[in-house]
């Protein structure tokens, strides 16, 4: 469990290693928060779900960071608002660094001091502490890339790849049968609250696309005038192209004629076989109505996904960015990594779902409204942090997060 | 039908009976329509999709109707935006009654002249424009009651009727069996495409109150502070109570310690056994969280009306607002006519869900997305126009529809 | 007194003649009361002002009528917002010309019990309710225009004239020496407080147009790109150019190659020597720039004026529109009447200023920020209401009244 | 001039020289820019004004530097938006440092290079690059005052010095004749283009306070209750304090009944005799009229001013922060330094004013509108810098200037 510890939060700051001090302190919309907040916040979280209840006389490490770095958690207490995070240049990048090597020190006092009985308790919260943890591992790589997407001076997170411009592998469906069939997490390893209880659903046959739906593959729909034409879309969506005037994914910028995207690695040209990234649901919604299928239900995406292992294009491979498939790849291919999928359901409680007690109740069931659920991981996700039975989720106009989708159809 | 024709039409215009002329002008907030825009859509509804397609020769009444009445048909052509619907003193009432009447003239013409093959095609049409009629004499009823509520002179709609204070029924549970059920249409009536297809889903065993929540009950919550305690709110319905200030339901007032409603019949005060109304999704999911249950979803709720007749406190009944049952109610009570029952189902497509061809397609289909399903219509729904299937759908901060919810917990 | 009582407030009423009630009660933006809001606020400036205090046991029309009608006297009490004065349809037209009627006849009983030294007192306060009626007359135009012109059918408030196009007559400067003179008022007549005390200036020598800027001339402006280069522009007029899309003036539309521009006679094509009107304080000062001139200021324009009779193109001529000069008019033309004209000058206090006692002192003192001052009266204002010391104000972004300008240069 | 430029330069490097690298890099509010962007805008100034037209074959430093650090000049191209300044990690502030050395060096090459017949144009460039950078040191302060004092941790800018509590030196009135007065600046030595033609007025008798308003008098109109009535307030400033929800000037806090206020050494408990700071114009004219006094004209504050030195509690004091008037003070006290002096005179061109060519023509015409004046340098503007003619002007609601008021009267 220790070295799991050491493990994941060393990770998080492996992460920020390319960052300049002051790429670690802007905001630069409301969703995404300064690298140094995620840095101070996961450690926040360690301190004040285990430190403070569970080690004797711990003192915080300062007054006011409970104040600064809870996230939304009502009943913990009150909280600096969201969208100000990017208003503070104190406390410092190194004395944000010393908060998580205090909150490290004493963890492993903790640690090292629990008994068996306290050790129930304890392991289970630290466990939450990896996976909340390994979340801000996925954001602040996509926060970093807005922050740098948002420059007009478009600086790298770290030095180009070269792009291989691989052949696009043929379309194919894959075949699933309907009845009664169960999803949601079963086993002792860790899962969130919102994938339980593991429950019935009842689905009628489908096909699912054997993988992602491509850039040239979208790239035809923006030019067949896709995103002027009303009724591809939702009519939430239609509002958001009108008022937020999207006309391409999210960074991709097109310059005498060719199409670029940014990426970590800086502006790169448009590979057209690379999975389609950076949408919203909208996007992904229309582009679906428009090839003539549909987005998969998490109940469809589930029970498929459960079939194969959890293995793709994430965060350990180190690529930073959805890649195309190889002839020879495993269908259902691109399931886990690459991109996020949206699938077509709204974010809501399985039957029978309970929250946790106390305060972490707060942590995912508050937000089962107006969202929509995600599917199978990304390339910044930890494949230790990803499971079939994982659900993402994030409001349909979001376009900052590596998502894309698989197109699906009735059988 | 053209009987059925004259009394659907002429039922809206003798609901609009007792307005003055400046009432049918004005719009008190985006979602409100002023009451001359209804009558002036509803005819454009027929005159644009039967009368200029199907009648020969057939001109408009005027080349501007068709920019001003379209609602949001967007291959219909351009519209005026929903929010300015309130600046346009002209037409003026007497022009838009003129409408009516040259729309109805036509629409005589056209049923007397069709053959037998046209009618196939024609009948279906004008169904549809009883039932789309339908669904505007409620929102003029809402409407109105909004924009006399945002007047200080409170107005009423019409004279009061004395409250009844009943006592109140003792609550009770219902148990229905879980396993695979059908929801959704399948008769030869008439149902709108967001009904369809009928389909299977896996229930598990569930209970359902035998009545409505009450304004006593509900009352009970605002006295135990649940406005002011973010544990039972979602988190985007405690961002609604602190930004909007919500205290109770909509239209609720407190003077010297007594609480009163705003009717349409103007300002009375609060009856404890009547069903709470005006309230959004956010507050009917928070009440039932406080309850320590929760809302149905609606294949729960349609299951269990589907096997009782669609009877109860509906526009027919002339009471125009929620009664409490009686002790002699039929159980469960109140599942059609009083308020429309938040469920805690997100308006999604049916599996095979296919919206109808042409402009038509835009009716349902293209709003699944941020809004959640309500069932079971209200005091000032005509019964002819409900069914077990129907599924009315706003998004969760909306509260001035009659609108409040039934408990449900697993069983 | 009572004769001009009954002049004063017929005329309002007679305005309001041509229109339907529906045009009485709507608002086309916040600057825009409702046509039944200005026939209601005047009557309650006399009700508030002289029956309240004035005559014993004098009872108000209507408890709520002081919180909806009172325009802005905090000192007065609560009041409705403005911005939601097109909310109310209630109480009806009818019912504001009953407390029109009622507010006359307990006039008409003050007015004949009081002794002269009570005259004394209230003869002032009835000359001011003249004035203030006076004002909302014009604005009672200038927002009908309006009204008519958001909608897409564009009324006409009375049928068209036909549309002289004189030849345009020369330009001309007019010189004036400079030297300390004196502005402001200084009679036994009726006069703002704004306009007092009458107080020495400074002035050098300075040349004014002999006549406004006219339609043709503005049109070079917008054909010599005056609206694409922001160094004609304040900073503040560049915004609101880019953030309002201005192209033109408020009103001027463009068909197939041919200007038109709204008038109370509805649309009409655009006459080039008519005074250009519906432009911001930003436009005037643009223009004036790119023709290498400049505005007057007030005590440069007063100076002027105050040589001359106050006569024109006002509300008497029934013209309601501004129009051009003929070849035979006396030097400087158009100082009274056809368009407000904007003076470079912020609307200030002048040395000395007093605000009068009281609620009164509301009326123009507290103003006196971030306005730009206008002089010379329009075509839509009373002949008796105007004076060479008369200061309009309004904010520099305002375009819904009749102003224009008049260039000045440095002699 | 060389050494001069050296002095300038180094001086904005050293008030930086307190910052952390996170202190340079954010913006917490549209009026506030991050202390890099002045370091970099400063030195494209000098740049882009001198050595891109002057030093044959001088290269730009970075070709995206003329769009990022371009303040408002419309005419030398387009620029990153105002409000955007805090959304940009790069360049970092030692890439900002490096740009002002390599701006520095060739800034010595030009003046080292050119012959006497460049001289004459290019100094007064020079000169006016000092200028330049002089008041953005004074905003690099109030900036920065700004970051630290939205930060919940308060952190200081540097140590806290003693509060010396002086008694308070007893108020009086000083008289000036009016009269024809000329105003405006009339020496070969620089002022920008605001404070010319040199010009005439006429001024009547005035007197002015001796000595600037106190915290302690103006605490007694907040003990008055002079925030909650209408009656001392413009229209606009009430509306302000209602939105804004005003009680006290900026950077005012009360905790158990004990004033304190955050100043550049953190928070200090309120010393009464120094002059209150930090209050809008609404608020220091509310003041004044509660008072029964009024602010000054520029011209009567000019005319008193051109009467003694240019002296007092200035930058050069490293004070930093206004100071109470000692017993002996020369009168009128603290007509220099402290706290910028509201003026009850828009900013408004003088009769005559003329724009310098090209894009320094931008430099202050433009902004002559909805601003008000103020006078007399505060505790952050350089000695070297003001002077009696001196025109600084913001809009009447900007409060993070150290900007106080002087009462004045009609004699």
């Amino acid at each position: 469990m220790w070295n799991r510890y050491l493990e994941v939060r060393g990770l998080t700051e492996s992460l920020c290693q390319p960052l300049a001090i002051e790429d670690y302190v802007i905001q630069t919309m409301p969703d995404v928060s300064p690298p140094k907040w995620h840095l101070a916040h996961t450690s926040w979280f360690f301190e004040n779900f285990l430190l403070v209840p569970h080690l004797p006389a711990y003192q915080p490490f300062h007054p006011e960071f409970g104040y600064l770095f809870n996230s939304y958690y009502e009943t913990v207490g009150s909280f600096h608002p969201r969208t100000h995070r990017g208003l503070l240049s104190r406390p410092t990048v190194e004395e944000v660094y010393d908060y998580r090597s205090h909150v490290n020190r004493f963890m492993g006092e903790l640690v090292a001091s629990v008994d068996a009985g306290q050790w129930h308790v304890i392991a289970p919260l630290i466990t939450l502490g990896f996976h909340h943890e390994q979340q801000h591992q996925e954001l602040l790589l996509t926060d970093i890339k807005h922050i740098f997407a948002m420059n007009p001076l478009r600086p790298a997170y770290r030095s180009a790849d070269v792009a291989n411009a691989e052949p696009i592998v043929p379309f194919q469906w894959l075949g699933y049968h309907g009845g009664i069939r169960q999803i949601g997490h079963n086993s002792d390893e860790f899962a969130f609250d919102n994938e339980m209880p593991r429950h019935r659903v009842y689905l009628e046959n489908y096909r699912l696309a054997a993988r992602l739906v491509t850039n040239g593959e979208y790239l035809e729909f923006i030019e067949a005038g896709g995103y002027g034409k009303a009724e591809y879309w939702l009519s939430a969506g239609w509002q958001a192209v009108q008022t937020q005037h999207w006309q391409t994914p999210l960074y991709w910028e097109r310059h005498d004629g060719r199409w670029s995207l940014m990426t970590l690695s800086g502006m790169r040209e448009l590979v057209t076989a690379e999975p389609v990234s950076h949408i919203s649901y909208y996007e992904a919604d229309a582009y679906a109505r428009w090839a003539g299928k549909r987005l998969p239900t998490e109940a469809e995406w589930e029970n498929a996904a459960t079939q194969i292992p959890v293995a793709g294009n994430l965060l350990e491979s180190g690529i930073l960015h959805p890649t195309a498939i190889t002839a020879d790849a495993c269908l259902p291919a691109q399931m886990f990594g690459d991109v996020w999928e949206w699938t077509q359901s709204p974010y809501t409680p399985y039957p029978g779902y309970q929250p946790g007690a106390g305060s972490l109740g707060e942590y995912n069931g508050k937000f089962m409204c107006n969202q929509m659920t995600l599917r199978g991981g990304s390339c910044v996700t930890s494949a230790s942090h990803l499971r079939a039975s994982y659900r993402n989720f994030f409001p349909p106009e979001t376009r900052w997060q590596f998502s894309g989708l698989r197109l699906t159809e009735d059988a």
